[in-house]
């Protein structure tokens, strides 16, 4: 049934790196958000430390190649692709500060690629809240460290990825074949949450990706940008559950048709997402929805919350040998603009 | 295969009323997004104006019986269940003024009940920003008017439905054995929208109704009132996208195990939900994630956004006959805590 892919040749997409130090600041006055380090309990584990609270408490997973290479097997990956957790794109500081911790993170991630022989690749960080800057990063990763492209978050300090502004860094993305992974921060609908704090991420996070994802195609991104190649985190959020609705919607009211110059559900099929959704019901309805050619493996490696199980999850729910194999590995070799070893006859 | 149910038995429990006119305000200064009523072109449609624009142009079907009774059996609807326009639910005003106006309509829709020899029934309408009146008034429509329940929004003035707040309001609702429909409304997430004004139906409706459910569930809504029935429109929105990821983070985040009180998963499986989502396997997939026991047919009738082929819809999905007889109509009859004709035997 699986005859079309190795029993351990997964692409993930969707991994995070936190550096194990952060830089200090270069400039005359310390941003009140630029991370640090603080030690935790445990000798394998650190506070990141923003504006004077822990953030987050991560493992050494987060930064050593080493370790995280000991972990790609059980979890039936070849080639894992790392982004900087997303707290870190900054887009709230002065793009001149983000821009140097970004720098930084960057080097970093270069670094881990270079270590890993070849089980590593990164989509790097950009200052997007100054486009021009933004730029100028997306060509140092993607022309210098040789990155495949950068993970921008779901919206840039509240601006929607489909927002007119932003073209000038698509454009670029395109003209330079970078692959664009759209992560979740800072979501929108906060304020309907009732619960504890990690239910930003269980339930904010995908809510902001589904409205990322939608905006692209009322925005008619991929009509503007038909080579951009740009994937969306957890599985596109909730933009499942909003499709079926936007394509109705397109067909009724003429705003819509006269602004969104092609089908939505069409238009959803030209958008790469990840498999991050832990249910496998819900996995065969994304199939169903997006296109067997538009979803990749994604994990959300090393934080506490990540798919342990991404490959076997594929496997056992029921595809027939082509749409596992690109499920596991084509998509992500097309999204990113690769070859890897065992597609290469 | 549909032998349980008869050609043409459908409870619809989301369809809309507007006043044919709205009652001059009684008091010293009219509210300045008080509703009137302003000629249109056709004389069957009439403009609800609202702070003095254009807020929707509506047809003779919001208001006439007549007209309502002669669409019903082209949709398959033995029993069509009316709220008002959610717009109309005026949380955003002083609550007295919201009452004096929700009154009204109450008796508009009592009226059209009761001409429309059992086959319109109605959901209330109360002013919710001030819960001790909204009991009142839920009073008022269960009590005197004989309504199955009421209509509320996804939020009261950005209040989620799952906020302790509102909870007398829920106690009272299962004392009374009132059915709770709750209805989109003004939206989280707007900024986040690239595109025309029906974006916020379309796009930011839905959001807004998964997270309400979603806080109905993180805030155990259904352990604190095990006796009440609570439906989500528009298929529950988006959380049919979100509820895996909730399942997951629930069994991770010890803040989350500890707060919610039960599964998500089987929280999920005791609200009801209407239909209305335009797609045949987005269908299947909300039966699979809520069961068959809790999806109703829903139109959201006379809009144009409306599904005009309900019932049909759900009879060619492929459901087994018993699944196809409870979407169609059994569920509602559960939820509404009605038995109609066609089921006594």
């Amino acid at each position: 049934m699986h005859a079309t892919h190795c029993p351990c040749c997964g692409i993930d997409v969707h991994a995070h790196v936190v550096p194990e130090n952060f830089p200090r600041y270069i400039g005359a006055k310390v941003p009140a958000d630029w991370p640090s380090m603080a030690p935790a309990g445990q000798a394998c584990h650190r506070h990141v430390m923003i504006s004077g609270k822990v953030y987050r408490t991560v493992s050494d997973a987060c930064w050593s190649t080493t370790r995280r290479l000991q972990d790609l097997p059980g979890m039936g990956l070849a080639l894992q692709v790392v982004s900087p957790m997303p707290e870190l794109l900054s887009y709230w500081m002065a793009a001149a500060d983000a821009q140097q911790l970004l720098r930084y993170t960057n080097d970093c991630m270069a670094a881990m690629v270079q270590e890993s022989g070849g089980q590593l690749a990164a989509l790097g960080a950009v200052p997007l809240q100054d486009v021009e800057l933004a730029i100028a990063e997306l060509e140092y990763v993607v022309k210098t460290l040789g990155f495949a492209g950068v993970e921008i978050g779901s919206n840039i300090n509240g601006v929607p990825v489909g927002a007119r502004q932003l073209d000038p860094f698509f454009e670029a993305c395109e003209a330079l074949g970078a692959a664009v992974f759209v992560h979740a921060i800072r979501p929108a609908g906060m304020e309907r949450l009732v619960g504890p704090a990690p239910l930003q991420q269980v339930l904010g996070y995908p809510s902001d990706v589904g409205l990322a994802a939608a905006s692209a195609i009322t925005s008619n991104l991929m009509l503007r940008r038909p080579r951009l190649r740009i994937a969306f985190s957890h599985g596109g959020g909730t933009l499942a559950s909003l499709l079926p609705r936007l394509q109705q919607g397109w067909d009724v009211f003429p705003a819509l048709k006269e602004s969104v110059q092609a089908s939505p559900t069409e238009q959803a099929r030209q958008l790469f997402y990840d498999t991050l959704v832990f249910d496998t019901p819900t996995l065969r309805h994304l199939v169903g929805s997006f296109g067997a050619s538009q979803l990749m493996v994604g994990t959300d490696y090393p934080f506490n919350f990540h798919d342990r199980t991404p490959v076997q999850r594929i496997e056992a729910a029921g595809f027939d040998g082509d749409t596992a194999a690109a499920l596991i590995h084509r998509n992500a070799e097309r999204f990113l603009g690769i070859r890897t070893k065992e597609t290469t006859p």
